[in-house]
């Protein structure tokens, strides 16, 4: 009999996140003022973001315990399932093994929900009762929607002007948990009324909608608080989860992955899957291959140099070491907008400088193609960023096919698409484009990374 | 420690559907002949169904072994969790219990994939490699799609035209599977065109696809066969693994429900809840309420007499004895899709006849309201169809608020919203009405109940 689907016992459920930062095997570059380019410490982030986050930040713990109240929000939904993919198996004739963690049966539909429940936790902790925040496909919006409803937490999203449009369910779906969605740039924040005033048919951009976000936080006079969806270390550490579970769930089947994928953009969803794992690499000296996938279209860990960067487009962030095409770069319209951002964490980029974890980086439409066929094998339909890994992990299971190696392969499985059908009508009806990256486009990203001279 | 979510072993999936027939209290009532008026037999339904299919419709026994690659495919995603919503009690601070089965995680994101796998099997078995069948919100079609992926066979879906135009996601959805979707009445039915000769303006009905997908399988000379989502006895049977896992669920932490609820279109959803208890009360003579929940737009167990009916708008299927408000009759235009239907499952009627179980009507703006707490409480967001059980299991609990009783509530969250968000963005715009159903549609649809001369 098989058994497709790996459970863990709820009372098995992992009570701590793994932070990867003191395991890292060379000095860690510290995150830099924008101003004085000196190393931050807590005060200069605390404007935005709640101590116990900030701690999270920096910490030198490699295991974090995860709050009771915490634990009691992931039981809605966790552990989730490890899923053994026998007919993706049988589909591609390979002898490998297709483990996939799935993360799109979260109350949100993907894996974002992980860090949204922390972070309101920790907010609600230090008496911050409203959050605002930016969202470009939704994922993370709906995710921090659904956390402010679980602690009475009020919500504003700033919704990119031209998704907010175009996607008026996702919309919905997160006015539904109770949150404020605004089309971004708005008429509510001074950023906001200069930016439509200065490019009045501006359909909004992800850079600019994070510049509301925090304006609404940093003029609250600290009863609102700014709520990051991946890049930085606490919402990469609050992801371990998903490898941590699928770590127990393996070997549960007796078995350790050989290979382990997940999609990349901003580095927070391979960061889940992959640290737990990577910790094991890293201290016992293990083979295991890592891949993170970004799109063809904005390849920031395999074309990006390893440098200091903003991490918005108004550069008013902190500058962080990490692979980047520059903060105004602005990648092509693919639908996996997810994937979409110039830099990457920090830790990620680390790891890729390191030789510990490699980057590969993939068309769109490959990735649709190798979707619809895990959604005809599996039953579930991916979201676009998502099926990046799926089309990284075939290609790994019919390399082994041609090999004849067993290989037992992991990926993460970050969410669903039930939001992102407008992307497959476009692939069924023939209408998907595979977006060259035109050469003047990332020169022109490149050209903004800022001069920085680095501490010794 | 709470555990909110009741998990089954996979080796413990029950192997068996229930098939209420044999043990209902009084004679069930044949289904005839829509010429003859006489009952009808297998034969006469070996043009539209396979004789698998046939022999469960009128089996005389109560345990039916679900073939082991159905079980292979059930094993994809079942067992389904069952939840405990305890925020959803504290919210209410209600003594009650409120179990809820979670449906809603299916590939299909309902309950419906539970028959579509079954339906696929059962023909592709008879050498049948073509489905077709009719959809209007778009669950079914969707489960179908899926089932006949995974079986490899061909799946043709006449959608409702108002719905294929209103719901372009829902269409791309069945289509990522495989499936081919028209608009009904479409051009490739003789029917369809003769339809759309006669009435050039129309947005079509359940009535008209359900014929188009009839006619495609009548003439197909046997290649293509039709398969229905409800109603049926095949089709309840199938779904009653639901109320077989919930059984085991419930026991492995000692309960049993006091109240059981489902919502009630065709009757499949609620037979696949409360059957399996149902058995329970018929034996061992238990007090279990059953309350099936129908909208107050299409009140056709609360409103409707018992008597034999046609099952599509046409008058070209069999007559079954049931509760009906007239095959043409034409609901208001609710959210709900799937509860507009004008009769319901002949072994639902008869248990409600006998007083075995009984039926409630609800407006659709406090099913939403319910809807929305659910969601905020449990993080998922339901189908509009769902929120009539929900809206019950909630007014059940406040009654125990107000009682003190410590009853033990089950309902049936029979899918998602995630293709339902218009509903729920004129629900939250405050444009949502409830229809009050008018004196003369309700007189209009039951004269339609044809005269039949029961047999002794």
């Amino acid at each position: 009999m098989r058994e497709y689907a790996i459970h863990l016992d709820a009372k098995q459920l992992p009570d701590a996140w793994y932070n990867v930062l003191p395991d890292m095997p060379t000095p860690h570059a510290p995150v830099l003022h924008p101003g004085t380019q000196q190393p931050v410490g807590p005060d200069d982030l605390s404007a935005l973001f709640p101590m116990g986050l900030i701690q999270q930040e920096m910490s030198p713990e490699p295991e974090i315990s995860i709050p009771g109240d915490i634990m009691d929000k992931y039981r809605l939904f966790r552990p989730t399932p490890l899923r053994r993919a026998y007919r993706l198996e049988e589909a591609l004739q390979t002898p490998a093994k297709i483990y996939y963690k799935n993360e799109s049966v979260t109350p949100s539909g993907s894996h974002k929900i992980n860090t949204s429940i922390a972070q309101a936790y920790y907010n609600k902790q230090e008496g911050v009762n409203s959050l605002s925040t930016e969202t470009g496909a939704g994922q993370w919006g709906t995710a921090l929607a659904i956390a402010c409803a679980m602690f009475d937490m009020q919500c504003q999203v700033f919704m990119v002007r031209v998704s907010f449009e175009q996607k008026p369910y996702r919309k919905s779906f997160m006015e539904s948990y109770g949150a404020s969605v605004l089309p971004s740039p708005s008429d509510t924040t001074e950023i906001g009324r200069k930016l439509r005033a200065d490019y009045p048919d501006t359909t909004g951009s992800l850079g600019m909608a994070i510049s509301e976000a925090v304006e609404v936080a940093a003029t609250s006079g600290g009863t609102t608080k700014y709520s990051l969806g991946s890049v930085l270390n606490h919402v990469c550490l609050h992801q371990t989860i998903i490898g941590e579970e699928a770590k127990l769930q393996l070997a549960s089947v007796d078995d350790y992955p050989d290979v382990v994928i997940g999609c990349c953009g901003g580095g927070s969803n391979f960061a889940g899957i992959a640290f737990p794992f990577v910790k094991d690499k890293l201290k016992k000296d293990l083979n295991t291959d890592f891949i993170a996938v970004e799109p063809a279209a904005c390849p920031t860990l395999t074309r990006g140099p390893y440098a200091y960067d903003f991490g918005d487009t108004g550069g008013l962030t902190p500058l962080i070491k990490q692979y980047t095409l520059g903060h105004n770069f602005m990648p092509p319209g693919i639908h996996a907008g997810g994937l979409r951002y110039h830099g990457v964490a920090s830790t990620v980029a680390h790891l890729k400088k390191d030789d510990v974890i490699r980057a590969i980086a993939l068309p769109q439409t490959p990735c649709f193609k190798a979707s619809l066929l895990f959604a005809k094998c599996e039953g579930i339909l991916p979201a676009p960023e998502s099926s990046h890994a799926i089309c990284a992990a075939v290609d790994e299971a019919v390399k082994c096919r041609e090999s004849g190696e067993a290989k037992t392969i992991l990926f993460n499985l970050s969410g669903h698409g039930h939001f992102d059908m407008t992307a497959y009508d476009a692939y069924l009806q023939g209408n998907l484009q595979d977006y060259a990256l035109e050469e003047d486009v990332l020169q022109k990203g490149l050209a903004s990374i800022p001069e920085v001279n680095e501490p010794a």
